[in-house]
This record gives structure tokens, C-alpha cells and sequence, in this order.
């Protein structure tokens, strides 16, 4: 296990008891979600989009069009090189409760998250194609294999990013609110934390389904199942 | 209604079937959640950091210590005015399910989002508190009410800023997978959506609480229920 660079950018200032810098509690939040936010700049401005993605030991992976400014850092297709972009930051948070304190300063929120700022790479050929795949099944297990894959087309028209997963913070924050030892406990107030829980519904078929489509175990499977 | 400005940030390249631009589906999508991401650009380089918010009809209020990076815009405390944190992008995501398409091409997200471009204002004094209030309720309502409020210390450590509703996008995409009537229907897959609920479950007490602490109704009310 290799504990992940700390860097100035990733070193936690506020709250050093939610951080941690190894590999495998990064990997960990990674695995208990799909989508991420990312934090690229365009003309000095931070942009912030949504994104779907995929991991493996050493890189995550977003898509997007090769004509998304958040896939070029804002410059025109092909004109502007990926390496360009310089450095991103990818954020992945799962929101696991609220907790609620004698006071409203201490009211806070039960989260795990992954912050990770890397210079992304640019995939093609077959780097590409595995990163897709990788992607895919993250959000959709089974359906690589279950789907029709891209064409060459279709391909052409995705960017592929790596984003190596060389400088990165974890922060969990889990449990009850701090202060029920201190004097706020004299108030007697009601003290705890309301979890949130998010979970797959039953599939909801296509309305264009041809009747008696059978629907594959892979996705049956899931309903009822928690994301996280 | 007043729509939103479009600008050359916030046009929508990709996808403007999804977009919208009115204010009343920008606080429909703040309305339902309390979590964003908060893009600051810090010496060059994004930083996306996830932080409650709240809102009123012209500004979204984010909240932080008053040494964090996020809200000083990477300068140290004092020196560096929140003025010169420049343009923040705030994003709001809300997952709604997945799209399980007949290619792979054809996968996505069903989400709401909002994005928004602005210049935070740092608030002081009966600004900061109401700033405070409006955060507070959009997390945990009826607790601004019921727990106790911010010290004078407690309102010294703390930033609020006040960022304008001014220049946002609003991106919608919902219902089943696009190639029902493609040539990819012919292969006879199943196709569809599988959703995603985050509901609230049963406050857990925090293990300190005096047996008998009556649990207010208000914190009671909200187990079963949808977040978004």
C-alpha cells in the first residue's frame, strides 16, 4: 500500500482527523459511486461538470465529447491539445447523513469524498477503448459485455481522458456530533444524525421494448441494492 | 420570471434539449439537495470542493472556515480579500438513474444540475446570521429554531459568502434511452432506466443523549422521506 503524495494542495488544513492518504481508502470511494465532479479552468474561470467515470490501481477515467470545453480545457477541437488542459481536480462525495448538534455550529455532514488533481492524458486506439470499458462498467456492470460496443464512428466522436491517481485526499467524516461532552448537552436538546441512504429501484423498461424482452440478471439484480 | 443570463460560459454546446434557463428551474433544482461543489481557482489550478448550501431567490450562501482555502480563494487569512477570489462556478448535481441503452454509445445519466457563475460577496454582521439561517434550514429544517444559534465566537470562525444567482445553466435529462427506433432495436436487448432514490432513514440518536430526550417532531418527520 503506498500512501498517495501530500502535497501542499492536498494537505488538510481544517480538519487533519477526516484525512487519509492511502491508496486503498481512495480506491474505496472511488468504488461506492459513478459520477464525479471536474474541476477544470477555461479563459481563468473554473468550470465545474458533472461527469460520469471509472478507475483502475493507478488512473481514473472520464468521457466526454471531443467537442466538450470540460474535454479541452476550452479550446477549439483539435487545435488545442489535451496536454494543454494543465491540471484538473476531480471530486467524488458520497453524502451519508446529516448530523445534528446542540448547536447550529456544529451541525455538520457525514460524507466520504476523494479529491484528486492530476494532468490528464489524452487515450486512443486501444487505451481508449479499455478506458470506455472501464467506465461503463463501473456505472453499468455487465453491460460491456451485454451491449453493443462502439463503433469506429461512435469512438472518434468520445474523448477519453486518464487521470493518473498520483496526488490525492480522502476525507471521511462519520458518527454522532462532538458535542455531547461539552456544555451544549446541558441544553437538553435532541442529538443525532439522519442518515441518508441512496439505493436502485426496479428497472423501468424502455416503453419501446418489444414485449417478453427478457430482462438479463445483471440488471435485475441491482433493484433494491444500495449505491454506496 | 426573469430568465437567466445566457452567456458564451453558460451556453449550452451539447446538449441544449437540456437546458433550460429560467430561474424557476434553477431553485427547483437547489431546492432539492444541500450539497454542491464549489470550483475556486487557487495559484492556476482548480480545487472543487463539496459544501452545503442554501438559497434565497437571488443567492446561493456557502459557508466555511474562515481559514479554508475555498473561501479565501487560497490567500492567507486577512490578507487576501474574498474580492479577489475572482469568479467561483457552483455545481448542483442530482442523480436521478441510469440509462441502459441497446449500444453503449447510447448509456447516460438521468440528472438535474445547476451550474452558476459568479463573484462571492463575503457577508458581515445580520447579512452573515440570515446567511447562516438560510444554510442551516436548507440542511435541517426547523433547527436554526431549535438548536442553538452562533455565538459571537462561534460567527467570528465561520465565512459566509453570498454568491448572485446571476449567470447559470440548468441541464435536465430524464426518461428512456434514445435508440428505441434505431437500427440498434433490432437486437433484441433490453433496454431502460434504472432509478435512484436517496431517502432519509430513522435518526439515529447520538449515544450521549440523556434516556427520555424527547425527539422533536420536526427531525422525526423527515424518516421515509425522498431527499430529492
Amino acid at each position: 500500500m503506498t500512501d498517495l503524495s501530500s502535497t501542499e494542495r492536498t494537505r488538510h488544513r481544517r480538519f487533519s482527523e477526516k484525512g487519509r492518504t492511502d491508496r486503498a481508502a481512495l480506491h474505496e470511494v472511488l468504488r461506492a459511486g459513478f459520477v464525479c465532479h471536474l474541476g477544470v479552468v477555461v479563459d481563468g474561470v473554473p468550470m465545474v461538470v458533472p461527469t460520469v467515470y471509472g478507475f483502475d490501481v493507478d488512473h481514473l477515467y472520464v468521457h466526454g465529447s471531443v467537442a466538450s470545453r470540460s474535454m479541452t480545457g476550452g479550446g477549439p477541437t483539435g487545435r488545442r491539445p489535451t496536454a494543454e488542459m494543465g491540471t484538473v481536480c476531480v471530486t467524488v462525495t458520497h453524502v451519508d447523513g446529516l448530523v445534528l448538534a446542540r448547536s447550529v455550529f456544529e451541525h455538520g455532514v457525514n460524507y466520504r469524498s476523494a479529491m484528486i488533481y492530476s494532468e490528464p492524458r489524452r487515450l486512443e486506439g486501444e487505451e481508449k477503448l479499455e478506458g470506455l470499458r472501464i467506465l461503463t462498467e463501473q456505472a453499468a456492470p455487465g453491460q460491456w459485455d451485454y451491449a453493443r460496443r462502439p463503433s469506429r464512428k461512435e469512438l472518434a466522436a468520445t474523448t477519453v481522458l486518464a487521470i493518473p491517481l498520483a496526488e490525492a485526499s480522502v476525507k471521511v467524516s462519520s458518527g454522532p456530533p462532538d458535542d455531547g461532552d461539552g456544555p451544549d448537552a446541558e441544553l437538553g436538546l435532541w442529538a443525532g444524525v439522519l442518515p441518508l441512504a441512496t439505493t436502485w429501484l426496479p428497472p423501468v423498461p424502455d416503453p419501446l421494448l418489444p414485449e417478453g424482452t427478457a430482462l438479463p440478471g445483471h440488471i435485475a439484480g441491482r433493484a433494491g441494492t444500495p449505491l454506496t
